[in-house]
């Protein structure tokens, strides 16, 4: 099969992930920070090390204030439900995952917070006076994703971060689709908390996830062991335990140390490459196809992440990915969990088949996918 | 080094179990419930599976009753906080760990319940009457761990349960220490929600935990894409998606499914018999030492899950466990995250050095320890 829904989970991992994961369980498998013997030391320690190296990759404020979590929707509910008071206004992305909407959903229906949805444009000064004017005097808080997960848009975080600030509201940034493949810089795109997977663009395995951020006061959401001030009847307030409760996924995280070893050495930059190359002939292709529907304005314009979605026609996308599935490639179809980027690109009758490739991708995959494209436009009764 | 820690994580896990996470991340590396192509598709067959195991193990109530988590904290986050309503009353025991203490604490704190701790008792009649009293008129749910992970004690769980039905509270049961070690069946024992590690008794890899229960209404703590009803902007009510948000750790699910099929194989009253024998052993050499203070009553009265705390002299417990572990021996000492067991057994000044095996371990890592302890006892200032 080839695999052209990394936008999911990334496939295949590299091998020295699996192999990492692997050894793992084999000299890391005491659990960190619950004993004093040397396994359990080496295992914090390989925990340790993968902290650091999210701080830096994504240039943090410090380990201490990288939490792991098991994917990246507990650490954006950890991140909103832990800074959010009665009475807060939130101001989220009109291209918002479920994992951004539903939790800020839930704060409104439980009369905790307000929110309002500001439409990204694909111009950028369009999106940016969207964004000032959904501003009420409490918004404490704004959530935007880095990339849309359905339609590929890159949001100007550095822009918005500022207007954040002006307006005296915290700005935290969804880098499900981010990670690995554009760029997040914490400090100078100025967001003040990040929330990423480890399973989709850095290349760690599934059940891996982290909560980035500049020393803010969460409340915990979880709470239970953290191998420290057992004696506490509540949660410890240091860092990053006050986030951790329970166990770690240490073979996860291992595999994710190894994933971003290997992107940091590859370079984000030669990954968007690389990439967004595959995604212009995908997306020129497209074109040439009268019965095709793209979303992106323009491709080429660089406001897109290597992701392109279509319909052929008025055919619902599920029965278009439904073939290619069956004629061996994999991508996804439906609404992909965002409804409000479905509502935005009018496409909530037919969602869209979503095509998002990987580094291990080739010209040729584009060009078996759009063969296959060509002859549902032509047999239009797939 | 000589692993005796086997109830802060099983080590080694079985090969099998090692071998089934890296067959995950070659054949079931697609994210499993998300996409309608063959690897999504296979990925999430293995999930299923491994649900309605669980569920046949633990005498459940149906695999859509099956939720998978990180760790068992998680889990009894969820069940606890999915359920209790302001004005409620909770009912914990005195051996409870903070993954039942703190969520309950906080509860508390935020006032939304009350709750009270009954002592247990290595005498039955006791602890089952200390039970009934804690009862209020307001109380609608008790929470009890199947086994304490500082001390070892058995809880008699279907007699508390028939209690809490007669008082119209529901029964909730922290198995992080008894999943794979005792006997927990749902329906016999009357156990309406069950929480379990993944990592401990049933040998799968450090990530994963479940939770087990009724088909009760929880409330989510936790929302995001469940890649259904995508364009629900609340959690959908179905289960068990309601519980789960967010990409799953297959990998992790893959060895837990391996590990449950081991234990299952080797069948769950022969590991306790072998561990407990191993137990035993070390029980009655450690009485033979004058200095060694124990705290369970009598080991051979079948109260006891196989795992023995003890102290030498006054020397603080993480004293002691630090020379074992100089000289290769993997306990842990200190506090284990249950304070109020601490408190009942009057070791808050000292902890206690807790020894866990495993079906891994023999009479001679036994005799290796005790060895050792005697070194310690002859020799008070190691």
């Amino acid at each position: 099969m080839i695999y052209l829904d990394n936008a999911a989970t990334s496939y295949p991992k590299p091998p020295e992930v699996i192999k990492a994961v692997d050894l793992s369980m084999k000299l890391y498998g005491a659990n960190p920070g619950r004993s004093g013997h040397k396994m359990s030391v080496d295992s914090a320690f390989q925990v340790y090390k993968c902290r650091g190296m999210l701080d830096s990759f994504f240039n943090g404020y410090g380990a201490e204030y990288v939490a792991f979590f098991p994917n990246c929707t507990y650490a954006l509910n950890t991140a909103i439900k832990g800074i959010v008071k009665k009475g807060d206004h939130i101001i989220i992305s009109s291209l918002e995952h479920n994992s951004v909407l539903r939790p800020v959903h839930k704060l409104k229906q439980e009369g905790v917070a307000e929110y309002s949805v500001f439409r990204v444009s694909e111009e950028k000064a369009v999106t940016l006076e969207n964004f000032r004017q959904a501003f009420k005097d409490n918004t404490t808080l704004c959530v935007v994703t880095a990339v849309s997960n359905a339609f590929g848009n890159i949001l100007p975080l550095k822009e918005l971060s500022e207007i954040a600030r002006k307006n005296g509201a915290l700005f935290f940034v969804d880098g499900a689709q981010g990670a690995g493949v554009v760029e997040l810089d914490m400090k100078n795109q100025g967001i003040d908390c990040l929330c990423v997977p480890g399973h989709k663009g850095l290349l760690g395995p599934m059940g891996t996830g982290a909560l980035l951020h500049k020393g803010l006061p969460f409340s915990s959401i979880i709470e239970g062991g953290t191998g420290t001030a057992s004696f506490d009847f509540s949660q410890p307030e240091m860092y990053p335990e006050r986030l951790e409760s329970g166990t770690l996924n240490v073979p996860g995280i291992c595999g994710l140390k190894k994933g971003i070893e290997i992107v940091s050495k590859r370079g984000v930059s030669n990954i968007f490459q690389r990439e967004s190359r595959l995604c212009r002939r995908l997306y020129k292709g497209l074109q040439e196809i009268p019965e095709v529907k793209l979303y992106q304005g323009d491709y080429n314009s660089g406001i897109f992440a290597p992701l392109v979605s279509f319909n052929v026609g008025d055919l619902h996308s599920e029965q278009v990915s439904a073939y290619l599935n069956e004629n061996g490639i994999g991508v996804r179809g439906g609404f992909h969990c965002a409804p409000l980027a479905h509502i935005s690109n009018e496409t909530q009758k037919q969602g869209a088949v979503r095509v998002s490739p990987s580094i291990f991708n080739t010209e040729k995959d584009i060009n078996f996918l759009l063969n296959l494209v060509r002859k549902i436009a032509i047999y239009r009764n797939i």
